[in-house]
């Protein structure tokens, strides 16, 4: 089993330019076949890889392509015995391709210190080796951790919390009094906080319900470009550690999102919904308020959710109902048109048998 | 009737720290019945509610659980007698509690004065006790009114006008010529006068329309965080007095919108579409161009409006239809792996009785 | 035939206040029936259309409402004989009133120069009369061609290339090793190059896949207003040239979309998916990963299309079907409440004419 702690502490020690096979080998825990020596200097997708570049494949037709390839080098399973190229051989190729890629990526939001343009409150504790681009804007009271990046243009609004190694790309939005963990990234134009939608309908019109609640992010989160986070009316809105959030998604005011759950792009969850752990609700699914998704369930793309799911469901569909409900119905609603016809000329025969009924009938008491 | 104006005054003039509970009960028109001079710091919902705070219960129910709570007093309506704590009756617990929560909101955003980094047009006209934060922007020709707030990295485009207690969160843009009310709410990263959507194609490729119409806000609107609304093509998109818009909406060019409306999270509306006095679409519906959603009509969650719906209707559906016929549509649908079993038998059945019709007729003959 | 590129050039170097209408049928190749020397000062649709403006007129019925307008003239059909106004006669009259349109359309984000609050890399290459307004961020190694304007707030991170009369609109997000043709433009809000979605799933949580690609935009590009689109894991994300992209649609990493392709508004297509040339893909419509949607084919709104669409087809409905199929099953699923009362009787029938053949059998045998 990969110990991805000691991997993360390896990437963060360690990054440099170029790495032997033998050490990929070593922090993926994977045995090398071939030139031990071999030097890589990137990592890349079967069909981008270059030729110092390490690839992975996962199954033998692309592993077919990748010997075919520029590469250097291939991450394989266990399996696979004989290559024309070095190949480390590993558990879980995928997640060894993730690592070792890891290590290249280009540490392009890394500058240490505070851009002359930022404005930072007096009041503000700001950790070691923080990163504080230009047209930053940090309010009073705001703590961050060590090693944290504010790119250009993000606003952190007063008393809010951010950990260490969090990356928050440009012009994202931190409303006052979020608490946001460490190792956390949130992508480009995202909004941390904005108001609940709580409205109270009279006669002269809709009243505000002031939302004074907040957002707490926990550590290792990541959320996409352009999402949307509400604060709770009071009370914080949850998301839950390692949960992985698309663009273009939307929390409604006083959602729970579990741990470690992946929420595709498009989704939106209304106000005081609760997910579990490891919930997956795929692509522009909407999930209506107080209502619970509970551990493991996985919702397909574009349902609608009226009411709470079980543990380990498959969900779809318009209301969403079970997957293998749903599947009977789509294959139903399929046969409809030529069913129409085939009542239509049953009702026929009927007709007919029922008229020689009455002919036989007449006959037989004639 | 509460008077909201004579409330949202109290607030504004009032604003401090404690309030005694006989002032509240003042402030929301209601009864107390028991310590007149308790003090409060505080609103918050049940669960969160603290030593010095007041809540509020709309049922029996959760009126056990506010006896239980840690909360100083509690909001409810005219027909409770008893209670362990103190209590405010009112007509509207919900009403009541949201005007006694706003004296407590927080003025996160207040800030009087010019920041220096902020870049503002010397042609621009702006109001007293106007404050402008860090990096924002303001064009041309710009008039904005008494006490609105700009917060971090607002552009607002040439000749646009904002009226008077408007709060324009951060990184909001407003394109040039956009016409924005008193005591509007726009929520962060949300981009008001974009470009619509409007191309001739040629068999050369897209040519784009020129789109030199504007955008009109009205009083009392508020709008969510990264949503989008088009400038009209020429002419107007226009957002009627009182509405309320969710996150992560679009609403497209010369759409008009009446008062009122609630339009829930990622509901989009094309182009020219109308909306009547207080229409409510739930989240994620779509409406198409060119129709007209008259007064007081709702649209379920997930449905496709693909034309117009007549006064206080209730719809829903892909394409969407009267409610009703919808759900008898849905309950169709979940019976319709069944009804197939049950023709199957029938054709069966027919073709048994053919037979035996036949049999018998031959008999009979015979 | 109208030459585009000769009417960009002649817009480009002859805009002007006022323009008489002999002027205006050059540019569109048209005839004008009327006053040659009537000096037109804009252009805006017939409900709008002021004294000096010139309205456009598709069809009879707006051709009346254009006469009793306050416009100037109408650009009209080629069929068009008599009108009480001037009329250039045209043969596409939507596209010869988006040139005309063109002309009058105010250059508000025009400035010369850079702003003293911008802050330039000093290995940024910048083009001949860019206009860099004030919060922009370039970062080192960016290039920009000549006459892009890049408005307020916008982020240009490192090493990406922006060509020539490119507008980015405030608060745009480009993140590094992003490439965007010329004549382009993007409104405010949007992301371009925000990381893919890719992580792989583990005992111990969601490990990320590092996304290295990139976003290329191609030349003539139009991209709405807070849209999301990701860099490819390794290799690029692709929008082909003469593409429009409507506001708030996600593009996930390594899609390819062809040229001149038209994706409306709150679109998502997730990754590695390919559209042909001029596909289009209405409002809310999702398309899963690793499929074709091929030249020529429209998805009509609110559908998910699950696989690959066949050329110059038309698709609706989730999961998506020929449009013809679809109709067939939303009628049939329109008459199935009443069906399944048909059936109902028609069993009862049934029951009847089986006692009835058995008495009647009995009867024959007694």
């Amino acid at each position: 089993m990969i110990n991805t702690l000691r991997v993360v502490t390896l990437i963060v020690n360690n990054q440099k330019d170029l790495y032997t096979i033998a050490e990929l080998a070593d922090m993926v825990g994977g045995e090398v076949i071939g030139d031990l020596d071999l030097e890589i200097r990137g990592a890349a997708g079967v069909k981008e890889a270059g030729r110092k570049q390490i690839t992975f494949a996962e199954n033998e037709k692309v592993l077919r392509l990748a010997e075919e390839s520029e590469a250097a080098a291939i991450i394989v399973a266990q399996n696979i015995t004989g290559c024309k190229k070095t190949i480390i051989r590993v558990k879980n190729p995928r997640l060894a391709y993730a690592i070792v890629s890891s290590l290249f990526v280009p540490d392009v939001f890394y500058k240490s210190g505070r851009a002359p343009s930022a404005v930072i409150s007096e009041s503000a504790e700001i950790g070691q080796n923080v990163s504080i681009h230009p047209m930053v804007v940090i309010e009073d009271d705001v703590v961050i951790g060590d090693n944290s990046i504010l790119a250009p243009g993000v606003f952190v609004g007063k008393g809010s919390r951010i950990g260490s190694n969090t990356i928050i790309h440009p012009n994202v939005v931190i409303e006052y009094n979020s608490i946001i963990g460490s190792n956390v990234i949130i992508h480009g134009g995202t909004v941390i906080g904005s108001d609940g939608y709580g409205f109270v309908s009279t006669e002269e019109g809709h009243y505000k319900i002031p939302q004074t609640g907040n957002v707490i992010i926990e550590d290792d989160v990541e959320i996409g470009a352009n999402v949307t986070i509400d604060r709770g009316t009071s009370g914080p809105t949850v998301i839950g550690k390692g949960t992985k959030i698309d663009n273009l998604v939307q929390i409604g005011h006083n959602v729970r999102i579990g741990p470690e759950c992946l929420i595709i792009a498009q989704v939106g969850i209304a106000g005081s919904t609760e997910l579990g752990k490891r919930v997956v609700l795929a692509g522009k699914t909407g999930v209506v308020g107080h209502i619970k998704i509970a551990d493991n369930t996985t919702v397909a793309a574009m349902s609608t959710v009226t009411k709470s799911i079980p543990p380990a469901s498959f969900y779809s569909g318009n209301p969403a109902q079970s997957h293998k409900d749903e599947l009977k119905e789509q294959a139903a609603l399929r046969k409809l048109p030529l069913l129409i016809k085939t009542i239509k000329e049953m009702e026929k025969r009927i007709r007919i048998l029922e008229s020689e009924l009455q002919n036989e009938s007449q006959n037989f008491n004639n």
